[in-house]
């Protein structure tokens, strides 16, 4: 098979014929299927629904001495800070806990900044004329609508295999208006990087102008590798303390992905002193979060090896998804030269990169036969990617036979787009 | 038993010596007594322990065709919103239901009109040189700490019998600065006082300024009768509706007091023109809130019906505490007319004025016998009680036996306090 850039006009057009008849083949499926979120199938859900059942009798809900099922530890129960900890690699002293919802706490310490200011913050940012936020992408469409939601002025830092573009983020820091970073370390939303040791360092030993630059890290996929095992990754609470920088970094994980998504234990990890300061803010939003939960989940989870051998359920349940998208894009489009991705062995997406100004054509006909894929452009800051090139899929919701038929779509919709694009 | 105002130097003096012995005799058994909080009790909780064992295999956690397991439904399960909607009397589209705290709900409602504005906010309340929030007072402390946490200018409102003086607030709301207020109607926290049906039509009647001013509706305490049946309660949703005041609502309820304080589910409920305006930022915040724990409410409680049977079980259990307190104030402090209370049928308090200029002098030396009550003054905006007189005793969580204890130990520093004050 020839490269598509590589055909004549009529080879073009024949191929076009081609693939055209099957997409219409396709379309007449009336199917209806959903690649758009890194939602966990049917299969997950069902494999952890036993946690329900670890908590009955009243005496279950004691934990050193705490009974969670009443008021109080608006930083989480010490049982749960131990297991983060442990997950985390950081102290249960910098961990708090909260409810079923990482997302929420991080745009709860967003939220914080601008109504309270943080602990090194001349004041709160509600008051500053601009702020302005460094968004490594591709990245993840929800971050950057946070910083939208609060009218950050948001700065594309360009991702590279290492890491986001380091040389960019030193220089841009100097300004004090930048106050913050958002970064998914370890198989980066939705590339599937992993930060290098190298990026790590420099992360950790930046001099921001700013007093108060938070350091976003979404650890969203610590432990969910679903292509080889468990891979150890620094604490980065430790490497910022070590270059003096201990308040600048808050951390983010959670168990959407471990046991329930949306139902799970959401927890943030930061320094000592900036929870000692934020703990009375937060607790005028709330006495405190669902200890019940947190308790069922150290009852149920009990501690990181055993998080980890769940997590091998998990991923012989997910890695046949993801050798189905790629199966299917190294047959039908590596030759065609239309398009590059990753090849990730953790997180929850595969990264593709369409010819330049296909992407959201590509999707559009992809909704046409019934095929939902997260929006173009969402991996960028304000839903734009320049290139109109990058698209995110998300195999983790179907089942494979579904999946498998999906992608085929999505294949034939990336070679429309992209014969289209080139002229037939 | 002559009343202390009435009796001579000596006459005090003598009883200065009698409560004292008795006093330090309390002091000696070295208690540790808890009246601070509305915190259920144990058997409280044990009643209802059995909501953890509604959930257990995988198709228990399908409802109208969703897996709560998974992401999605911002906004709630529909079978929660009904539920939700037949407690409150209201309509299923006003229910938005959230977490396991309504105090959050609160906080980030308000948080987002800072942020992000209200509806027909002309900008976000950031941007506003001053917002000022009327209070009713003794109220519920953390609503004022929120009003502070955001900077506003408290207005403290009298509580009347039948509520908040509305003349106050109908001269107040003229004030465009004056953006919302604070209202507990049912069983009013710490006052126990029912809003009466001519408050609840100038409520809802209301012109403010401002057009985007917030009637924050703690219904904390709907079903909360402990002493007479359940009883009905108008809608405030309906009734500012008919009075074209649909917008300006803002009811909050939860189970923390009928499943568990804390990890039960929180509920909001606002026009369907405000929740239309809201989701897509609450979106930002949160994909979803606990879908499971919201499932295993509804199937849990069932309806109304069994919900206020329930109740009534909690009530049994509450009815003989606030009897203990009641008891002992009429026996120890009425004779002596150093002070007055209310007497609740509803709610989770017996609000209390000792003699002007005794509350902190009251707690201090209930402090120095062991028994923790809520701070004086926190009953009123920023944490000032300008007669140093309210007192809120929360007698739901000590076992009976330790209430009585506690509850003699509160009496003698009532009336150490109140000869202090006259003079020994």
């Amino acid at each position: 098979m020839k490269q598509y850039r590589d055909m004549t006009l009529p080879e073009r057009q024949a191929e076009y014929q081609r693939v055209k008849a099957d997409f219409e083949a396709q379309k007449a499926l009336g199917l209806s299927l959903n690649m758009a979120r890194g939602k966990p199938g049917k299969e997950q859900l069902d494999l952890v629904t036993d946690i329900c059942g670890v908590l009955q009798k009243p005496e279950d809900f004691i934990s050193d001495g705490i009974d969670v099922r009443n008021y109080g530890n608006v930083d989480g129960i010490p049982a749960a800070k131990r297991l983060f900890a442990e997950i985390l690699d950081c102290k249960p002293e910098q961990v708090f806990v909260g409810g079923s919802a990482s997302l929420q706490l991080m745009y709860d310490a967003i939220a914080r900044a601008y109504s309270n200011g943080n602990l090194h913050s001349p004041q709160p940012w509600s008051r500053l004329d601009k702020v302005k936020w460094l968004c490594p992408a591709p990245g993840y469409d929800r971050h950057f609508k946070i910083s939208q939601n609060f009218g950050m002025e948001m700065i594309t830092i360009p991702m590279t295999p290492t890491g986001p573009d380091m040389d960019m983020v030193e220089e841009l820091i100097r300004d004090p208006q930048v106050k913050g970073m958002w970064c998914v370390p370890k198989y980066s939303n939705p590339d599937g990087i992993v930060y290098s040791d190298d990026t790590l360092r420099r992360i950790a030993a930046m001099r921001p102008a700013a007093p108060d630059f938070m350091l976003m890290w979404d650890n969203a996929y610590c432990i969910h590798e679903f292509a080889c095992d468990y891979r150890p990754f620094p604490d980065i609470l430790r490497l910022c303390a070590e270059q003096g920088n201990g308040d600048m970094v808050w951390e983010f994980a959670s168990t959407s992905k471990v046991t329930f998504p949306g139902a799970g234990v959401g927890v943030m990890a930061t320094s000592e002193a900036n929870l000692a300061y934020l703990l009375p803010i937060i607790n005028v939003q709330i006495i405190s979060y669902d200890k019940v939960n947190q308790l069922r989940h150290v009852r149920y989870l009990k501690d990181k090896a055993n998080t980890l051998a769940l997590m091998r359920r998990h991923a012989a349940i997910l890695a046949p998804k993801f050798h189905a998208v790629l199966e299917a894009l190294d047959r039908e489009i590596a030759p065609l030269g239309i398009a590059q991705w990753q090849r990730p062995v953790g997180g929850y997406f595969v990264s593709l990169n369409a010819m330049p100004g296909t992407a959201k054509r590509t999707l559009a006909l992809c909704k046409e036969a019934g095929v939902t894929m997260t929006g173009a452009g969402a991996t960028f800051p304000y839903g734009v990617d320049p290139n109109d090139s990058n698209i995110r899929i998300a195999p983790s919701l179907p089942p494979v036979s579904e999946l498998e038929q999906a992608v085929a779509i999505f294949c034939n919709c990336l070679k429309l787009a992209a014969l289209e694009k080139l002229g037939i």
